[in-house]
């Protein structure tokens, strides 16, 4: 690989790193959080911070209001001998509860160790921002960029994007582009950074499983009534087979097998196991016989109860047989796998399972599809390339185990795949206490989105 | 069989109906919580009120304050010559709650098309006064009783008689009798009187089953981690066989074999199944393959969930893998069943079938003993007799699917198994909005507790 970053632009980003931090935290110190109506004028006071700036870069800028919360949208002239890019991003924020546990003020973003401390710092505000400067970068030594630029900040990322969708459509001739770059992810490790190439799907559904008309007396009814609670565990327990495989018909349609190129790349990634127990704390790890864990994590399907409640809950004992149970279950999905098809064949099998006297109610929250770029695409090795010359490191391909949305609609009405490039670490603690952003990440994640800016300016 | 009732008490019983219903209107009116502080003063109105009553009758009384609440202790000179009952009531009521639900106020006792409504109706101010009205009868009637007399009525059992246990051992001697009489359940149903000879015990436990060591982000983490809501649902699911049996190592330990008397008797009880499930609202009734309903309920241990929760439980999605998962499990108990080691057992199958990667935490709530009268017993046969003299009603031998810790406790301490001689009807609504007690029931209840008053007179 070779660098392809001008002397004149990286001397320009060194000097001024003092600066570009100042940015960063003058930005973290709105708190844009977007679940939080009271804070809805702290999301517009952002989209217009990060407005003039790119005004300021001689973008052309609009608010957009057709959202939830305002997006900022803008570009540069549009030469129709280059190709164009769409940079993506959020600027709104996560709750920063619970505020107890934070060491300094999740709104007055403090430099520690190396590290910017700050709700938003990594998710997505400095990663945005990185974007931002390298713009900025560029105009002020260049007097112009390698590519054609659109950029897309949105503000309601946090609370699922729930208008995103429909704009994206509407706007699809306003946001048509060549390649679209998103910062907004952590690379696999300190030492290794990486562009994600794929990110599982979601089915999500709440379960309600009814029994008796009224709670009963577990010693006047016991024995002779459908305990829902009995149910449901017995009903859950069977979407599992003993190897931890998901039971239901149909569930692995469409999931691809793992090419022999991928599990041995995947294997040279070293990942460490031992890692990944110490972050969840467990004493084992669990999961699907057969595959590692990466590929459980990257490459296979899971089902997880994500939340189980009936009966009596508070202290003591309660000797009742309760009306209903309630399960909230989520699928993640890989490959071609129907999120549609996934909650159909669940409610088949729930319906089919309940014992007589029960009823299932199934409630649809999330159907979301896999996303997957092909490993060999030239693309993403522009990318990775881009991001070895930033960081200085090598970089490798690496899927996802959440779900990431907004990639797949993007490729659906935009018709590109996006280059995932996060400038993130596993553990920057984002939606938690004292979520942080190492500063030289920062910085090298503006090194690196300038060097993918002159690689895709280069691209044939 | 033949009636025993004195012509002249029976028409001094006919003649007070008015009064009598009037004594419990004013009984019922103080709102004797024990569950609620704010209503002890009240708790101790209702012990003065009956200790006042008990000592018009020329019964020695006291108020004992060694119990939570204060008790009330009567009884009348102990002749040699005859045999002694102990008469045990209690005079405190569940909280009225939901008030919005009563049709007139719980503690304005109102007579509506024959039935008695008020908080403590039929559980058990109604029942227990049917007693002291039939003393009071005699008294006036015949100057005396047939038996001996001891009467202890408690104040704590609607929370459960926390303090009674140490009461009755430390007090055994004062409390030493030749039988026991209870009114505190209902009958079969309104055509058939009752005595109960057998109570089902009681284990109960909360499982917690950890494993992470906080909440994980379902995505990040999915197909990697032991899940423990997954984890918990097989391990609630793994307790029953397809059969309804439990699978718990020596779970059916000490379960008698139903006889083929006993299986006879019971069906000749025409239990109506059909309002079985018209009573839980339910479209099935379930439980233990090869036994009828009733055998289920009174003969067959059980083991429901009562309480299950963990994950998220609010409105919505969220994908989390939680760090816990907890469950209230209890079982009703036959026999000889050992509570102790059901809990036992239960610790060791949970602990030897929770999945790698998790812990269980096993916290013990209750361990009652079941309680049976060999139904051969002749003074069984008495307290039938006088039933079906009070109710003018056939008399059947039932059991109990619920748990009556008192019972037991009487047994174990006074070497006297009750006679479980209740008033009530299913339907009074105990603990539930609407509570209430048939009039003629509350009449009947006086002249059954008379008959057996007399019968157990003459018991050689």
């Amino acid at each position: 690989m070779q660098n392809v970053l001008d002397p004149k632009l990286r001397a320009h980003f060194d000097a001024h790193r003092q600066g570009h931090l100042d940015d960063l935290i003058e930005l973290l110190r709105i708190p844009s959080i977007s679940a939080q109506a009271e804070h809805a004028g702290d999301c517009e006071a952002c989209a217009a911070w990060l407005a003039r700036r790119l005004g300021g870069l001689g973008l052309e800028v609009s608010i957009e209001r057709g959202l939830g919360r305002p997006g900022v949208l803008a570009e540069s002239p549009q030469r129709p001998d280059r190709p164009t890019l769409l940079i993506y991003g959020h600027y709104d924020v996560q709750p920063p509860d619970p505020l107890e546990l934070w060491e300094s003020p999740p709104f007055e973003p403090t430099v520690r160790d190396g590290y910017l401390y700050a709700r938003g710092a990594s998710d997505d505000k400095g990663q945005l921002l990185a974007w931002v400067q390298a713009l900025a970068g560029y105009r002020a030594v260049a007097g112009d960029w390698p590519v054609n630029l659109k950029l897309f900040f949105e503000g309601e990322e946090e609370v699922g994007s729930p208008t995103l969708g429909a704009f994206v459509a509407e706007n699809a001739r306003r946001l048509a582009c060549d390649h679209i770059a998103i910062s907004d992810s952590a690379m696999l490790d300190a030492r290794t950074a990486s562009v994600v190439y794929s990110t599982r799907g979601l089915a999500y559904a709440e379960l309600t499983l009814t029994g008796p008309a009224q709670d009963l007396h577990s010693g006047h009814y016991g024995g002779v009534t459908v305990n829902p609670l009995n149910a449901l565990a017995r009903l859950l327990a069977g979407l599992h087979d003993g190897n931890g495989r998901v039971t239901l018909e149909g569930f692995y349609d469409g999931v691809p097998a793992l090419s022999a190129e991928e599990r041995q790349a995947w294997a040279a990634l070293h990942f460490d196991e031992a890692q990944l127990l110490e972050e969840t704390g467990a004493d084992a790890l669990g999961g699907e016989a057969g595959f590692t864990a990466l590929e459980r994590l990257w490459a296979r399907p899971t089902l997880d109860v994500n939340g189980l409640w009936g009966g009596y809950t508070g202290e003591g004992p309660k000797t009742v047989i309760p009306a209903w149970a309630k399960a909230k279950i989520s699928c993640r999905l890989v490959g071609d796998q129907d999120p549609q098809a996934v909650l159909a064949s669940l409610r088949r099998h729930l319906e089919r399972h309940a014992p007589p006297g029960t009823h299932v109610q199934l409630r649809q929250f999330a159907a979301e599809e896999a996303w997957r770029m092909d490993p060999a695409s030239p693309t993403l090795q522009v990318a990775r390339d881009a991001m070895a010359e930033g960081f200085e490191r090598p970089c490798v391909l690496i899927g996802a185990g959440g779900t990431i949305p907004i990639t797949r609609m993007l490729q659906r009405h935009l018709g590109v795949d996006p280059l995932m490039v996060g400038f993130g670490l596993p553990d920057d603690r984002i939606h938690g206490p004292n979520e942080r952003f190492a500063v030289d990440h920062y910085h090298k994640g503006i090194l690196a989105a300038a060097s993918l800016l002159a690689r895709l300016g280069r691209v044939p």
